[in-house]
């Protein structure tokens, strides 16, 4: 039985996905530096009672400055700011397996989570770029199945740590002077050669029990690490037909964990430039093209595609590709970009205009209507739970998508209209989770009664 | 030169200082699970005109749960949320270089730095517990004098990353396309066998150029990491003439790391008990003693003094204790108990009364102008630049020492009655740090002016 309604995410960066965004006169670049900025998206995306709001990120700036390196803010520090913000709206911070301690990262989550009350999320992403690698100690990326290894051990070692605290483990009882019950905090003892980590957290449980955890690498390993874990994904995907058989392949990776078609939601990105016709919102997305800076967008698809494109003549031909297996990371945006260049065989600057806005995801460019129509045939066509929205420019990109897109989709029952939980969790239909060190719930009768 | 005027930070922790907060009838010890109330804390700090708000910080519960257990949130996702509800008052947060990356931790810095608008500290710390070793891969606390290298090593790091942006990198002119100045922009190439970190960090500078850099660790190899780096310290001192003797020593060792007296402010902590007269404030604080747990307290003070008191009598003298040098975490804490109760020829019970309150910082019982006067006394004696206040009840506490205490330190001038400053480092009476790859200043004037 399929759900009726969809999930929305907000997909935040800076002022806007696309590269030129912060030459546009919609944007005003001064604000990627203002905290105040990335508040109001937090309210935008809450107006338009829209699931959750999300930032990437990354651990290095290349050895040029690049657009990217204004991630001026780190995420899990931003979304507290935001949290104060708003009370309804998830906050989904990316943070790395690679070059993080889990006991850290497990408190900062918690942390998290108990200051928003329970909108926290953690998009578990492994590190593969070489700068960051440089910045840890090592002169290489770590391989990409060691990576994956890590990761998942490192999710595991978190889940314990919010687990060692059960959810009625505090007791506050001035009379008897007991604070916490000690019997309901747990040690973890998890050893490995990879990590020892006695516990408990030093975090009692969050609202949430843990944050909702959300993936999204679409290489083979990715996707067998989302249908174990990931209980939203974020993914790139060209055509319906590609969303479809993405969306079958993950959801059927989930039965050998053990794991129901509902508990993992899969949200297609889309990059949305709206307007009252078609044409004008053609035009608008050409605006942005046009002001794409060819120097940097080249540096930018040289590190995608790991061929040096800087001398390479924009009206040419790509030059031939290495094969995935080559890559060491965004290995499933590299075969989605070589597809594209390949198929509509692009030159090296038709290329840069198509990926300008988000990067390999879907752009759309319509009026509300045509964009409603788009993500309902998404929906109801089996290739999507949902959509991450990619705004080109902010604040406005998502108040159009809030004020325009939002209502239309409400009127065809597809979105909810009022916010039914105060949870992230909640918000994507997932209960809030139990310790696995708590007894049996049948323990939690009393004998006599 | 003297000032004239004193620094006031406010240690908060929980529902307060004192152990036995959370039972007394002016607390709400659910609180402690609420950021709202650490929120209102800052603003009642901000209302004072304090310099600065300050949360300590550890990486462990101990195998009971214990009361400081409930450090429910982590302190640089909490005082981001407190940045928000606030405008001056500056933000302290305790992190550990013993089990942090320098790059993760500069950035998080950076990031609250740009957050708050340039509010951000560091109380530097070495993770000297064996608990918090056991979360981090360790079967034993790192030695004593390697914690210190690596601190030492770390903020160099730190430094380097947090200067590899110069104040004026960022462009963001929409004409030319120019985001960021390449050239203003460094790698560190920090390479040694401990650390390798490449850089530039992925967030540019920050208002303050770096945080305020606190410490407040009184062993030797404390005081010389202080007095080479630290802006701010706290410390615990028993008398006027302990006080002296401390604040004398550390100003000594100033100069011959280049720096002068005013580069680094001396706050040692007090636990203010504060009413009408002298007899209900010691009454008040007698209260709060009577509602210690033996139980937690006797584990407290084993944990501190590195002897088992767990079944020892509560009304026997203490047995023989270690010398120092035996002490791995904690070491000036020690000594400074061992004093205290061998001075006094305390019992156990005796011992755990005078450290209920603030751990071995001093605890004061009186009438606003009795604190005031003591706190005078510090200043123009020569034993401190300003104060550490640790409320032993929160809010209250707070509220009582700002409404009460402070105008009266206002009206005698020795403390500020409006912010004249926007920034941490400001109100401490230092400048914004330039980045050590800055050009000579000369350069920025233009040959032809």
């Amino acid at each position: 039985m399929s759900p009726k309604t969809f999930h929305l995410n907000a997909f935040l960066m800076g002022v806007g996905h696309h590269e030129a965004a912060w030459r546009h006169p919609r944007t005003e670049a001064h604000r990627v530096l203002d905290v105040a900025h990335f508040q109001e998206l937090g309210r935008i995306a809450e107006r338009g009672k829209l699931d959750s709001v999300f930032f990437a990120d990354g651990l290095a700036v290349g050895p040029r400055v690049q657009r990217n390196a204004l991630a001026v803010f780190e995420p899990i520090t931003l979304l507290s700011a935001i949290a104060t913000a708003t009370s309804r709206i998830g906050l989904i911070a990316t943070a790395s397996t690679s070059y993080n301690e889990p006991f850290n990262l497990a408190r900062k989550f918690a942390s998290l989570d108990h200051i928003s009350h329970g909108r926290a999320g953690w998009n578990i992403v492994t590190s593969g770029g070489v700068d960051e690698a440089y910045n840890f100690g090592y002169d290489a990326i770590p391989e990409h199945a060691r990576r994956y290894e890590r990761a998942q051990e490192f999710v595991e070692v978190a889940i314990e740590l919010w687990d060692s605290w059960e959810s009625d483990a505090i007791v506050l009882d001035p009379e008897t002077g007991v604070f916490a019950d000690p019997d309901k905090v747990h040690t973890i003892d998890h050893h490995s050669e990879r990590f020892r980590v006695r516990g408990p957290l030093n975090s009692p449980r969050g609202p949430q029990g843990r944050p909702l955890l959300v993936q999204a690498g679409s290489s083979e390993a990715g996707k067998e690490f989302a249908a174990r874990y990931a209980e939203a994904v974020f993914t790139a995907q060209r055509t319906l037909e590609e969303g479809q058989r993405f969306y079958r392949d993950l959801k059927a990776r989930l039965a050998k964990y053990g794991r129901a078609h509902g508990e993992l939601k899969v949200l297609p990105g889309i990059v949305p430039f709206i307007a009252d016709t078609e044409e004008q919102a053609r035009a608008l997305e050409q605006e942005f093209t046009d002001l794409i800076s060819p120097d940097y967008a080249l540096r930018q698809l040289s590190a995608l595609l790991g061929v040096d494109l800087t001398e390479h003549a924009l009206d040419a031909p790509l030059p031939p590709l290495p094969d995935e297996s080559a890559i060491e990371g965004g290995k499933s945006r590299f075969t989605l970009v070589k597809e594209l260049a390949e198929q509509e065989q692009l030159t090296v600057r038709g290329l840069i205009g198509k990926l300008g806005g988000g990067r390999g995801h879907r752009t759309l460019a319509g009026t509300p209507e045509q964009i409603a129509d788009d993500l309902q045939a998404w929906f109801s066509g089996g290739a999507a739970d949902g959509f991450n929205i990619m705004p080109p420019y902010l604040p406005g990109g998502l108040e159009d998508f809030v004020d325009r897109v939002v209502p239309i989709l409400q009127a065809r029952g597809l979105f909810r209209t009022e916010y039914t939980a105060t949870t992230l969790r909640g918000h994507y239909g997932l209960e809030p989770v139990e310790s696995q060190f708590a007894p049996d719930p049948t323990r939690l009768s009393p004998v006599s009664a």
